[in-house]
């Protein structure tokens, strides 16, 4: 989407074999800070330290790496401790599985000497297949979105809530939940957005805010304890988040919150959608509510923030007492029978087994 | 309760009939700072920049203030002038008024010279009773904690889930949601409580969290994010919060985000109770949701916040872009259906008309 005018993807091949260019997402919303990454390593760091953060993209990067790691050791060892070094750095997102996965299959019959190009290549194609998806999913969900504003007086804007950033930042392009947005928008929709702060990592605060912003489109960030008195006070007409992980019944995974809000929309009959890109599908878990894994993460998020101060430089602060301790769940589970439907790059369905199988017949 | 191992109370008479002292909490959790102040006006502005806070301190610190005012200027006008100055400060709390209609009423038929004594007596009396009515809800809260308590494996900790800070810093002492909390600990019985950040003033974070630490109530500070995951998993046995304003049907105003934990507690049989003092209570609202006006406060304290840099300074850092906006709801309404039990001084009674004037026959 678009930065100071200038349209931008989050991951792009700088010298395709050797390295690849992403926006280092640490530094927002502060500064545009491009980072190169020419090896395996380079790239499991980018993951683990949130240089690049959100499913689809984390899947594209870690294609990417797996990608690089080949070009320094295609032996079959090679392939396992890349594979294995990747996948240890965000345990709960399923995309990162299933594009490791995917490039692992690809290679594992080719000789040694081709797999680093067969590699590359596909982690290109895995990254223009989520622009794609993508895409798609925003096509999708424009057709929700113009019939909730079609339900709305003429003249009124459409009051869109997310949490967390699923927007173009967390994919390669265009976003799974923001996507409907940005069609809407430049299809010259009137649509705001309420953007969650998403403590503790402020993601929505700071990335979801950002892009919008960058992109032109209205919005208006809150705190996260907010969406229920929005809703409550009829200033949000629908719903829309990410999923880091879709369990077969519809139960989705996603940023800590994500149920607290699903929550208010159910209780205040405002519709709640998921964007669930076809990757963040976990087809070998039935139920997601008290099966799927909640990563934790260090406490020194909820402890401590960044953020620029009067004179220019960017301070971390600590904001708890000194001796407090603090938990840092990094997910939590919505049950399926608060979604009202997931949106897909196959279409729109019922969050429920029932639902997901008519768009996927072949996962039956 | 106490502080470095050293009895303390929020406010203070210091010089009677001059001056009262404080606990500026604006300081906290970073650094314990005593302000002494000599006017209704110093009052108003320590209300105003919620240097003092809480709905029954706030009530207690305006009845102080009007002594102060009537020490300078007893009239009549001076009387109207002075209460109009200290209700202006915080629109919700209905504390607030409660104590200045309280002062007001009781000096009126009064001659000028003796109104000062009487008020500042009246102050004192005031400050005494919201010990003697916090120390109540304790007691009765206890019993509910000592039931929760009864319920669980022997051995286990009862676990606790606050939100924002309705503790000891709110009131003159005890606290009104954290008073059954500390009664309980003090008895020994195994507590531990999960402390809502509260953003965006990080009213657990800093105030809870404090109190709590100095005290010695175990406690982990979590993003109000987490909740939901929280009571899902069944690491939450029981939520207690407090309330700035309760509808005569049970619905309850409090911190923005309330409203999100109650509904989780709901979704998951976890028990929610409020702790209602007596002066929270508008017997003339019959209906809070959609009723009670909800206070909006700078959106500056959504873009920035204050901690502490590593070489030990006070940084207020900017966390959102330059040029998006934000807005700052302050409260939220908790309809009656999602309260388990109100906790009074009167003892516990179901969050519906009829359970308040079950304890409150003079109302009916």
């Amino acid at each position: 989407m678009r930065v100071g005018g200038k349209h931008f993807r989050t991951i792009w091949a700088a010298e395709p074999g050797r390295s690849v260019e992403i926006i280092d997402q640490r530094s927002l919303p502060f500064e545009l800070v491009i980072a190169r990454l020419d090896s395996a390593e380079a790239v499991a760091q980018a993951i683990s330290t949130m240089a690049v953060r959100g499913a689809p993209l984390i899947g594209a990067a870690a294609a990417y790496g797996l990608a690089l790691g080949l070009a320094d050791d295609p032996s079959d060892a090679g392939v396992e401790r890349v594979y294995a070094r990747l996948l240890a750095t965000r345990p709960t997102a399923v995309n990162l599985r299933w594009a490791l996965d995917d490039v692992r299959r690809l290679v594992a019959p080719l000789a040694a000497t081709s797999r680093a190009d067969a590699a590359w290549s596909r982690a290109a194609a895995i990254a223009d297949e989520d622009v794609a998806q993508c895409r798609a999913m925003g096509e999708h969900g424009l057709a929700l979105l113009r019939a909730a504003l079609a339900r709305k007086p003429g003249g009124e804007r459409l009051e869109v809530l997310t949490h967390c950033n699923a927007g173009w930042l967390a994919t390669v392009d265009w976003g799974t939940a923001l996507a409907p947005v940005y069609l809407a928008h430049d299809a010259g929709l009137p649509v705001h957005v309420w953007v969650d702060e998403t403590r503790p990592r402020n993601q929505g605060a700071s990335l979801t805010a950002w892009e919008l912003g960058e992109h032109g489109v209205p919005h208006t960030i809150i705190a996260d304890n907010t969406g229920g008195h929005l809703m409550q006070s009829g200033l949000v007409d629908v719903c829309i988040v990410g999923t880091d992980r879709t369990a077969r019944n519809g139960d989705v995974c996603n940023k800590i919150g994500t149920y607290l809000k699903a929550l208010a929309a159910h209780d205040n009959g405002v519709p709640f959608y998921v964007a669930a890109p076809r990757s963040s599908i976990d087809w070998s878990m039935p139920v997601g509510v008290g099966a799927i894994p909640i990563e934790e993460r260090d406490p020194a998020e909820v402890h401590s923030l960044t953020g620029r101060a009067a004179d220019g430089r960017l301070v971390t602060v600590r904001v708890t007492p000194p001796r407090s301790p603090a938990r840092n769940f990094g997910f939590d589970v919505t049950p399926a029978r608060l979604v009202t439907a997931l949106i897909t790059e196959r279409g729109v369905c019922a969050a429920s087994a029932a639902g997901l199988l008519g768009l996927y017949p072949e996962q039956r």
